[in-house]
């Protein structure tokens, strides 16, 4: 058997461990060539030396000698700098790219080994979220397969084997709820990040927790899938599902839906993108309907979290309004975490950045790089200005 | 677009109208080559004029001469008896054959359907339980599909679309629990055919109703199960589902789980069979999550419901003996039916036979006719033995 060759960017983050976990129980599968991290070098270079890649990257400058020196014994190549992940996806021996950093700094390095004609695992939402478009019409040029390892995403991803896209009726995304569900404006107005960091289901970076907290999390999956599996926005909807088992639904055009379940576990969607098309069994705790007798859906509250309602306005719209969307939202996200300003807040910095964007039709790369950087500029003066009037305070 | 030529056998009864309905909404997809009923000569001979098939069967041959008349005019052919069935289906135009007769008297047609290159959807149980080694083995013989249209077998069906055989580790099948659920022994003494004919979720035929009442139903989709898709026994599980809304799960050698979905229909497993392999568009009412914020799941009782261990039992032991149970229990609804015996004395009987029958070796159809014949002798004696001495009365 010939094993696959992986890249994986970003490999010290929460998907990235957990690849190297999946990589480790079966490694007649896989040899890892890259590593990546940004600042994480310690653990970057405990790794390295467990799965001997023949490169890696250290994002953080300051930190290459340290990682080289480290390195030097095994004759691993060690590169920086900001085109270093660009480059690095180009290895010729690499065969499938786990694309794991954070935010925006994903959207280069993917359509790089795209490009360079590598089957790409994503796990990092904002490439598709940003320029869906764009990295789709290249996915489709350089015969790629974009492999979702988001667990809603993979989820629709599986229910769709053996499935035309064409007979798609609509999806549902399932939502877990976050720590909010249930609540009501007036009760989060004073909410702190420490309580929004507490997740009910899923244990993962701050970013995306926040971002499953104020709903914003379900409006950048919603965006994805479109590009993913070529929808109209109407065609997407979202349902929360506190206990997180269901993880997204596909309805067909007979009427028929299917979905695909299991505990949650970051794990499994990893393991299924690695291995497609195949199946290839696990040793991963089995969901046993015993333990959740009962199974909830409900409607998200869209008056309570705004920013979904937002994503959703981005979704339609289309064209540059997602990359003002996710590049506020990043922002915002930040403002609340250092308690800049509120958790309701949030959505004010977003809209308030759409509402100030100028659309622009066909947009390049460059011109998303552009918008990312002036959304965040006019999303950090609107904190500024604000909190600089009002102190940190909630809006009610 | 070629038309695909359909004979259904049973079209009068509750699977064989709703087929015919999935088969007016698409006339340009489908001709109906050829019609059969048992003793509804007066829907038949309307069904005739209706569809304009090439032949039908009259079953009761009382009724040969009524239907033949009406259907003079038409040039229709009429024919009636026992081996008409198996003839028909052996019409050289037929491309699929809709196997909806009731009770064992589907298996030899569906063997003359299989061995004349037909494909078959298959609504009628017995034939697989009771012939499944033998009937999946002239299946592959003749490279024909056998397409299930009860629910929970299409849900496994559809979940396996796209997926290897070899890559499931378990399915559950979903049981509505019927019009019992959460009873105990005790309270199933003096129930009465009318309660036991409250389907709660789906509207049936009288003898599946009570099998579902007594979740013997579950058992013989269990077996049936067993043949359609490879299983072993212990690869089966049973679930109690009161909504009926999840019609079946696969769960995956790597611990993902993937389900079908929808409102309780029968329309959609016939019209997916139909169009098979391909999906196509229905005006069937939709699932909406908001009509069902809360589905669940419970483990089958079956220190109450020991018709299912005794189907358990049946798989388990293979051979003749899923023959003897399936039988046995045709004697047993009926005797229940016409109240000379309990709800729960159903049991009896069937175990009854199980305990006096001889195992076989690699069975031939023959074989199965007559343990078929054997079994029903001895329930039915097993009852009159009984009833003489007891009368009608439950059994504690």
């Amino acid at each position: 058997m010939k094993k696959k060759n992986i890249a994986i960017l970003g490999s010290t983050g929460s998907v990235g461990t957990q690849a190297l976990e999946v990589i480790s129980a079966q490694p007649d599968h896989f040899n890892v060539i890259a590593l990546t991290a940004e600042n994480n070098a310690d653990l970057l270079i405990a790794q390295a030396i467990k799965f001997l890649p023949k490169s890696v990257v250290i994002g953080n400058e300051s930190l290459f000698r340290q990682v080289s020196v480290a390195l030097k014994p095994y004759s691993i190549d060690v590169m920086c700098g900001s085109n270093a992940l660009s480059e690095i996806v180009q290895l010729p021996e690499i065969d499938l790219v786990l694309a794991a950093v954070m935010g925006f700094a994903g959207l280069k390095p993917v359509v790089a080994a795209i490009k360079a004609g590598k089957h790409i695992a994503i796990a990092n939402k904002e490439p598709l979220v940003v320029a869906g478009e764009l990295i789709m019409a290249e996915v489709i040029k350089h015969k790629v397969s974009i492999l979702p390892v988001d667990s809603e995403h993979s989820a629709i991803f599986q229910c769709l084997a053996g499935e035309r896209y064409e007979d798609i009726e609509k999806i549902y995304i399932t939502a877990s709820g976050g720590p909010f569900f249930g609540r009501d404006k007036a009760s989060l107005q004073h909410v702190t990040p420490a309580h929004a960091l507490k997740h009910p289901n899923w244990s993962m970076g701050n970013k995306i927790t926040i971002d499953s907290a104020s709903l914003m999390n379900k409006g950048l999956e919603a965006i994805e899938a479109k590009w993913l599996f070529n929808l109209q926005p109407k065609q997407i909807d979202i349902i929360v599902h506190p206990q997180s088992i269901v993880h997204s639904l596909v309805q067909f055009s007979d009427g028929s839906l299917k979905a695909q379940l299991g505990l949650p576990d970051m794990k499994l969607p990893i393991h299924y993108a690695f291995h497609f098309p195949e199946r290839q069994s696990t040793d991963f705790k089995r969901f046993n309907f015993l333990d959740y007798p009962e199974l909830n859906f409900h409607k998200p509250d869209l008056s309570v979290f705004q920013n979904l309602s937002l994503a959703y306005e981005a979704l339609y719209q289309g064209g540059i309004m997602p990359c003002v969307l996710n590049a506020a939202n990043e922002v915002a996200v930040a403002a609340f975490l250092s308690e800049k300003i509120a958790f309701l807040e949030m959505s004010d910095v977003i809209s308030e950045a759409m509402t100030n964007a100028n659309q622009i039709e066909n947009p390049s790369l460059e011109d998303y790089f552009e918008i990312d950087n002036w959304s965040r500029d006019h999303a950090r003066s609107y904190i500024t200005n604000r909190t600089k009037h009002a102190g940190y305070h909630p809006i009610s």
